[in-house]
């Protein structure tokens, strides 16, 4: 027998994420009612994943749930604001218990791991779509923009860039690893994408812009830099490139997915020159996994210093209605 | 030349809805960067439509827009909540100009008419799913429920219902009209259905329960109640059925459709019998067009009275993943 969309949402659902006390009302209701903290800002943020553009058809449906999560958890990140409430709206071609399990388990294990109570939802029939909204705070004036950064800031990146675009090609069938544990852990980087919201909450005060890198760090960077009105130059030998990466595509197409792969969710963000000893010092790179990647220019416009010459990039990253 | 996914948003969704003082970062950013009111509790809601299930496809794309944000303002409506800002998550298969400015003009009108301002969102490419998400405020406890009826309260209902199914069945060529003004009234109130935000305001600290009108009156009915740990009976005669639907279908179909139809966004809610009284002089029935149709019973269950006898009634409302 199927299951209804009453019960589908009180099973794989209503149960779903942190329990939270300032959840007054959640999943079950019109609307959920909900208590934010006293003088706060709040953060939102909406991203969806389809099938067949964010992901091909048959992913794991715990990669999914973990996903549409980790995307919008990036963007909160991205802002300096801790995470707190969730909605998600669903649209699948049909009430799969297993799947549903799956998807659940992987949301569900991703919001408790930061305290996130799912709130809220629809579920509907269709192509599979999954949109999750996603709800946090900051203390006043505290929320980090992309607009800050001036000529002269460092510019940094945390973890590593372009594993996550080889991942997408080993779902695809697109590439071939030799070896299996490198070829999981970029499978993994792909699927699970781990959001940066510690390090978000630790650049607050600290960072003068930053930006999640969802579309390329080429791009994203160039887009931080042109809300700052300033332009960016990044170092090619600095680039964070893993290990996996480089043993699984070579030394040159590695950085070439670390500058334009895409899908990473890590952040790039830009530090005063005068507040960088401290930086290091608050934020230590061997506990948030930064690495200095290049700088932001008065000159507009993004571009890579390779050995003694500049390169103009002309891939500012992708573009889901790119001109053909 | 296609349009970018930047220049869409910019061109489409960067200025819609209303202006507000308390957005502090809209579209743009990472994350929208709100400023919610002192000493309120927040309401918070997601709905999407999605071609081919909540409307056909080739709908005029104005009022996909304007239904998109209505079925959410209508959840705020339910909960007794002042709505604020809106973010969108847009798929669609192509940036088609044309569409996107038909598509923003409906959200942008109805926006502006609740003084909601949209904040943020995502555009993917995909089959056309359009979801919102639709934030807004009460002060604390001031928050309407489903769970909140008793028996013997009355149970109203806004409005007409079944209009709008009667509508959507002209939208696809299901039914003919010959009255040309009736014919575009019933296909209007299914395209351009009209949120109850101003009756839930209203309904604040008089209703005991509420509930939006979205899957069909009886199903819904049947839903505020069960939350009540109640029972419903409506009145056959009392349902609020409107001329048009009447001359469109006949008495006993459109009675039939006023309770099942669907997509109503009307608000059905109860007032304690010891409350009539003030309610009715406080929220003129002339004004907010409410209509009483029934009472909450101790016995748990949907029915309906017609003349001196009780119908069980086994239709619960559309669900989108009903046994089959």
């Amino acid at each position: 027998m199927a299951l209804s969309e009453t019960d589908l949402i009180k099973r794989y659902f209503s149960r779903c994420g942190a329990p939270r006390a300032d959840v007054l009302l959640g999943v079950g209701d019109d609307a959920a009612l909900l208590q934010p903290p006293p003088d706060s800002q709040l953060v939102a943020a909406i991203d969806s994943l389809v099938e067949d553009v964010h992901f091909p058809a048959g992913s794991p449906p715990r990669s999914i749930g973990h996903r549409a999560l980790a995307v919008n958890l990036s963007d909160l990140a991205a802002m300096g604001a801790q995470p707190a409430w969730a909605l998600l709206a669903l649209a699948l071609p049909r009430a799969d218990e297993s799947w549903l399990a799956d998807f659940s388990a992987g949301l569900d294990a991703l919001a408790r791991g930061h305290g996130v109570a799912l709130v809220g939802g629809d579920t509907t029939g269709g192509k599979l779509c999954v949109t999750v909204q996603i709800l946090g705070f900051v203390p006043p004036g505290a929320a980090l923009t992309r607009s800050g950064g001036r000529p002269g800031d460092a510019v940094f990146v945390s973890g590593t860039t372009g594993d996550s675009a080889a991942g997408l090609m080993l779902e695809q069938s697109r590439l071939t690893v030799a070896d299996a544990a490198q070829a999981r852990w970029l499978l993994d980087r792909f699927r699970y994408p781990t959001p940066r919201v510690a390090l978000g909450l630790a650049l607050r005060g600290r960072a003068s812009a930053c930006i999640d890198v969802s579309d390329g760090l080429l791009g994203d960077c160039g887009r931080l830099a042109e809300a700052s009105g300033c332009g960016v130059v990044l170092d090619y030998e600095a680039l964070a490139v893993s290990e996996a990466l480089r043993a699984a595509v070579g030394e040159e197409r590695a950085r070439e997915l670390a500058l334009t792969g895409g899908e990473d969710y890590e952040l790039c963000f830009s530090v005063p020159e005068a507040d960088l000893a401290a930086f290091a010092a608050q934020c230590p790179a061997a506990q948030f996994g930064w690495r200095r990647i290049g700088v932001l220019t008065a000159q507009p416009g993004a571009s890579i210093r390779r050995g003694g010459s500049v390169m103009q990039f002309s891939h500012r990253g992708f573009d889901h209605f790119a001109a053909g």
